[in-house]
């Protein structure tokens, strides 16, 4: 079931602040404020579903391509050496905001991931790291 | 760069066996062999890319879908609490296998995942469970 008052919901409604990367007529990508590596970002399709598990295929079809273009811009601005696409459903599984979202975190040789809930980022680093990957969409 | 003797492209023309779950002409679905929980299967597309970097847009709009519907069904087939959706780009990401391919990972409240490489499982098992995920596939 879709609850409308989620966090990303009032982010894609302009009712709270986000670090936007990028956006079209069926995505916002935003830097996650919690981030496990240096230029995780968010991929949120605009058309609303609880998660994978609700959406609708086309728009899974529509927003694929997007993961892929920022996934691609991320590891070049970060000069990172690969790319995790995660993507979490229901509680158990990770999931604490409600509206389908997917997660693109850069790694670095020799580098762990902090965990998610360790601790919110500078906003200036988002808004540079931000800045820095929209300049490598293509 | 793509490379032609994957374990997956193996397995796609049929030069090693595997525990098939579902086949159409877009991927095929397997479990994996090292799953960190119990009914983990696998989504490999059946048009060859390195991973997800190199993927030609379309066949991503292609693939999701297929991943949404074993999703469902492994969710319902298992009776998981949750599902993470996994896609890992090169080898600092944790790729091991350099075919693009999608991970769907059942979760259980109170269960922790197990590392990918700590045992086989059991084939039989595999045979079992394949077959449980199959019969819950719309």
């Amino acid at each position: 079931m879709y609850e409308e008052n989620n966090v990303f919901a009032k982010i894609l409604r302009g009712e709270i602040p986000s670090t936007s990367v990028f956006e079209d007529d069926n995505a916002l990508v935003i830097m996650d404020v919690m981030p496990v590596s240096n230029g995780h970002c968010l991929i949120i399709p605009k058309n609303p579903s609880r998660n994978l598990l609700d959406a609708s295929p086309d728009n899974l079809s529509l927003i694929m391509p997007i993961v892929q273009k920022i996934a691609i811009a991320t590891k070049k601005a970060m000069q990172a050496d690969g790319i995790i696409i995660q993507q979490f459903n229901e509680e158990s599984a990770g999931q604490t905001v409600f509206h389908l979202h997917f997660h693109v975190v850069p790694t670095y040789e020799g580098q762990k991931l902090s965990r998610h809930s360790d601790k919110m980022a500078d906003k200036d680093d988002l808004k540079r790291l931000a800045k820095l990957i929209a300049s490598q969409i293509k």
